[in-house]
């Protein structure tokens, strides 16, 4: 086992956008595992939008990353040392403790992965882990979908957006539509993820473009956005719509507050309920995601949309920085190992 | 029974705040009822928030009144004359033809009332009307209110915020917190309506105001107003907070839609959900409300909070004005004989 590892620091708290002088990589010991726990080398790390409003200094529903000290987040590994029964070196985990190489890890913060034919090991980050559960719960509890509603999805080329476009097609949506930065990726939604119509946000005119694509308006807005896209959905949305509020990364490096939507107030009237929702509160549905989910992979109906960044842990601020610009599709992964 | 009534008309669709030349009195010939009809003299009329909206030439939920056509809303009144076997002269009605002295309906738009020892007739437009219903359904049903909440009402003097706050505190609220517009609403809330605190939104800070009067956050906000008291009950809501959006009485003389609550992205983090609602889905549950919405009136426990407006008809543009400008302290109704 080495006795030195890396991992990457909060070096300055970001103002807007993060540079890459607010992180630093530091090298640190890797002590020996103490009773109950684990050494872990970790093969693949998640960065995920979350993480960027986790740098600013501000009581949230977690609490802030420490300056000087590492970040972490969602990680797959395979035991090097395990102080724990039931772990043995060679096991695949599920933890909490990635951008580092090596984790250092109590035996309840790992679940042992089963390997399932045709799944790859970093799908356990996206669509068969936290990714997969938030698009799974977001649309089915939080947004009631029903078989026959036509759904928009925003960000729907990103981790969640292309998880949550792809279950409501499965479930037996009537129409899927998603929005996303790019041309390339407005082609991948329509062309491989079965989505019914795309556009392109950064064309303007979101709520025409929008309403075009839904001419019998929507039923439920899976929000991975915020801003003018929830004000666009209000417009678009039928009697009794319902939105899934996951998140905001149109907002997360805005230095002001960005204006609300402008027809809030349309919700009376529509009967709309609005739902924000955090994924680690309905970790309960993980076995029936897994179930439905592990089921369409295995069958080849869903498709995983995954962008791997190769280079390691000294590729791993770029790949972060990456994904909050939009340059991944689907999930946005580091290979470290 | 006389053969000539008198009825108000839209005159013209307001702009902004609407005219007393918006309206006509106008008078009108009052036919014979044909089978299954009843003719009724009006005893009282209601002037609601909704009628505003209703005044636009705008697809919304309900048809916008008709140009040149008389208004109608809620009213009581007595029958005159009766084609419809089961109502005889003297029977006391709800129904929906307000806005003129006389009404010529079909049975089945008529409910029959049965007095209730110690419940005004004018009562049945409010606090057992769809007054009461809506702060009902608003505060247990969307809202999911439950005892040691503590509970936020927004147009808390208005007629349903009156209902909801008392509601609230009858089904055993930690703690009942109103915003009205004036020192005497405010007085009135807490010394008349056992309001825990209350505050004048028109003194400013609203924020700060509520933060003041809800220390330990709020569970529930009941929203009447809209616009920035959203925001600044977003900001206070604590963990899985709940909002019902009942209506926008800010945004209904604007000709510029107001800003959105700029913190709406909150909601995630916060998993608040947000609900908007229409009482005339909700009318099932009218038996459950007027049982213990009239238990709470026998017992005295609820005190009904009711402006009339004397000097009939004439005066019941000037009545419907002052609602939309807060003259009145709860439900507002025009005495009409």
């Amino acid at each position: 086992m080495p006795t030195t590892t890396r991992e990457i620091h909060l070096a300055a708290r970001p103002v807007g956008w993060p540079e890459p002088t607010d992180f630093a990589l530091v090298p640190t010991e890797l002590p020996d595992p103490a009773g109950g726990q684990l050494v872990v080398r970790n093969l693949f790390m998640s960065v995920d939008p979350y993480m960027r409003p986790k740098m600013n200094d501000v009581k949230s529903y977690t609490p802030p990353y420490e300056l000087g000290k590492p970040l972490y987040g969602g990680a797959v590994g395979e035991v090097v040392e395990s102080r724990v029964d039931g772990f043995v070196p060679g096991d695949l985990v599920l933890h909490g403790l990635g951008w580092r190489e090596h984790a250092l890890l109590d035996a309840s913060g790992a679940r042992k992965l089963e390997q399932i034919a045709g799944v790859a090991v970093s799908h356990y980050l996206g669509a068969l882990g936290s990714t997969g559960l938030t698009a799974y719960v977001g649309l089915l509890d939080m947004a009631e979908f029903r078989a026959g509603d036509t759904v928009f999805v925003s960000g729907a080329a990103g981790a969640v957006g292309t998880m949550a476009g792809q279950i409501a097609r499965l479930r037996g949506a009537k129409r899927v539509i998603g929005s996303a930065g790019s041309a390339e990726k407005v082609a991948h939604l329509t062309e491989k993820l079965g989505f019914d119509a795309a556009f392109n946000y950064r064309d303007g005119h979101l709520f025409r473009q929008l309403a075009d694509a839904a001419p019998d308006g929507i039923e439920v807005y899976f929000d991975n956005v915020g801003g003018d896209h929830l004000e666009a959905a209000i417009g678009v949305l039928n009697v009794r719509g319902r939105v899934a509020m996951c998140g905001s990364v149109s907002q997360y490096n805005a230095t002001e507050p960005p204006p609300g939507p402008r027809n809030l107030s349309l919700a009376v009237g529509k009967r709309l309920s609005l739902r924000g929702f955090i994924v680690t509160d309905h970790y309960a549905r993980f076995p029936d995601m897994i179930r439905e989910v592990g089921g369409w992979l295995r069958n080849g109906d869903l498709v995983v949309a995954e962008t791997i960044v190769d280079g390691g842990l000294d590729k791993a601020v770029d790949a972060f920085l990456g994904m909050l610009r939009g340059d991944n599709t689907g999930k946005a992964v580091v290979r470290l190992s």
